[in-house]
């Protein structure tokens, strides 16, 4: 079979621009079928002449059962990629240290080297487990990134971020690791369980909120759409989330200069939440955050930068959506203290990143532990 | 006690010269009340102002007996660097992933963040082993090497090459993560066994071959002078190594364009060798690389690339500081097997970095399997 040719008619693109490590993400509705190719394009300059190459296609056991990650398997042996697969469990446990050395195994056995590429098929876990194991084999696999849910789509797949998770500590073993191409197949969504496409949601306001006052209103036009899978209205908005993320990481690859903290709004609560009541517990990560993002438009409504209407704006369009909005009953001192851990604090004063507007977002150590514990309390926002 | 001042007459002082990862090397003799605040000066970049600062010193088992890294820690909390220490056993087999994961759970022990610098005190094995976990903790923390061997010092500690040991595949699990400040102690070398000393010594012959007429001409004269352990001779042997190595790493600094390849001169063979007579086996890396020198120069005179003289001079040389120069009796047919997995190779044909002329080698895939096969049976040169 002669591999399908790279045409700009596949899907949409657009570019990563980081210099040498710049890199394409291209948003499709199946086409599976071009994907060898434009893995083989993507790894042009990495390989030379005449060598084999091969693929270690890296999925769960979840979407191996549902057979998702076959078609580009096929794909790739067609683009004369010989693709080998490797099953990790499904769940969060596997970001485990155990896993990546399963992985290693596996990867060593293959006899792999620089002509192998990893490709990572499925959601957040097998993104940052198998990008951490292309980021550290061989002093670095090229990675190729096949999110299959929304979360990963709009957040996880984009950025460099890997890693795996510390028996006490979350993500704290990991690198940057840019891909060489990132593979969006909007299709993918069709069979996503409602609760985690809500959780990609949460995300995709947070966007709207930090940087696009457009696409937050396209979401609250389009809420019922999005719930019901329209495929224009979900490729429309992964593909602008995507642009967004990408000219944020652009700028601060290694959250170096501090732009890259605009994306923690909303997280700084969502994480102490998440924290607290345990991250196998009952909330997941887009709940957390959108619970979080209410709550820090309190705090910015405290310091007077928002008014309650753009308060109230976030909070209707995240209960459209079927996501929390109340800050959980959970000890507030705990939530304090997981705070005080958060690593954009700096100088012993806790840090958040806070609304000016819709589309608009400082980083700012101006609230104070006192008004965190106000907003937390549900006391109404000082008037100035 | 007040911190030590930076004094540019804290030792010799080079630059590696890498755009926003350029770092230092300063060769000192002794010196160790200036180490703190020259750590401080490294990394006044990456730490803002009021935090905690601490480091996370690694060294070995052998190494703490002799409490060789007492006085830096003193020296680092003379700077406020609150110092922490963590042994590790000595030895090849600590560059695993078990002894990685204990230093992991030592430093979220530690609570260790972006504030703590790792300092690895040591040889090979403790900057491969400590660079490792520095690269991939909270997804990098600054490093400061400071090699307490000769072949670390001239060679592992330099260029950002750090990784650990699969059970069955060298240095695989690994990546490039370059120092803050590397500091390299001459006085260290007065108590480092002799074979360890020959063994150094090896990769200097290595860069007066590839890169130094000057270089291999005073290792000549200053044969004997070196073996006593002069300092003033080790010294400045250490010194223009380390300009030479970091000179190429410059150039590519990831190992992409090829011109780090020149590197690898003697080490083809010489990993062969290794790998065929078992890394726990009789021959130090040092010695099978002295020998992989010479192989190599029989294989540049079978392409008339060089007269018997040069092979001559590299052999005398090496002979003189105690070196082995015969490629010991091993299955040639292994030998050939274990070369044609060499990473340097394309194409399916084998490369070897090859001696044009003392201080200068070119890499080169005319060697073919049977002239390799015909220098291992210690046939003549063949004439051209």
């Amino acid at each position: 079979m002669a591999p399908c040719a790279v045409t700009p008619e596949t899907g949409q693109s657009l570019t990563v621009a980081l210099g040498p490590r710049s890199y394409e993400i291209r948003v499709v509705s199946g086409q599976h079928e071009a994907f060898g190719a434009f893995v083989r394009r993507a790894l042009e300059k990495t390989w030379g002449g005449g060598s084999r190459r091969t693929a270690f296609l890296v999925t769960d056991a979840h979407l191996a059962k549902l057979g998702a990650h076959l078609p580009l398997a096929e794909s790739l042996a067609a683009a004369q990629i010989e693709p080998a697969i490797a099953v990790i469990p499904a769940g969060e446990p596997s970001k485990s240290l155990e896993q990546a050395a399963r992985l290693y195994d596996n990867l060593v056995d293959r006899g792999a080297d620089r002509h192998t590429v990893v490709v990572a098929v499925g959601g957040g876990v097998v993104g940052d487990l198998a990008g951490f194991v292309s980021a550290t084999f061989a002093r670095g696999l090229a990675l190729v990134m096949v999110p299959t849910t929304l979360l990963a789509q709009v957040d996880s797949a984009i950025g460099g971020k890997v890693g795996i998770n510390h028996p006490r500590a979350k993500n704290i073993i990991g690198a940057f690791h840019q891909p060489v191409l990132t593979w969006i197949d909007i299709q993918t969504l069709e069979t996503l369980p409602d609760r985690e496409l809500r959780c990609g949601l949460a995300e995709v306001v947070k966007y709207g909120v930090i940087l696009d006052a457009l696409l937050f209103a396209s979401l609250e036009q389009n809420a019922a759409r999005l719930l019901a899978r329209d495929e224009a209205a979900l490729r429309s908005i992964v593909f602008r989330s995507c642009e967004l993320k990408a000219g944020v990481v652009a700028e601060d690859e290694r959250e170096e200069s501090g732009r890259r903290a605009v994306l923690n709004f909303g997280h700084t609560v969502g994480h102490a939440i998440e924290a607290v009541a345990g991250y196998d517990g009952p909330f997941e990560h887009g709940e957390a955050v959108a619970a979080g993002m209410v709550a820090e438009c309190r705090l910015a409504q405290r310091l007077g930068w928002i008014g309650a209407d753009v308060t109230d704006r976030v909070a209707r369009l995240l209960e459209q959506l079927g996501l929390p909005i109340e800050t959980p009953a959970l000890d507030p001192a705990l939530l304090l203290q997981a705070m005080r851990r958060d690593k954009k604090n700096r100088g012993g004063k806790l840090r958040f990143v806070l609304p000016r507007a819709i589309g608009s977002v400082e980083l700012t150590d101006l609230a104070g532990e006192a008004d965190v514990a106000a907003v937390l309390a549900g006391e109404e926002a000082r008037t100035l």
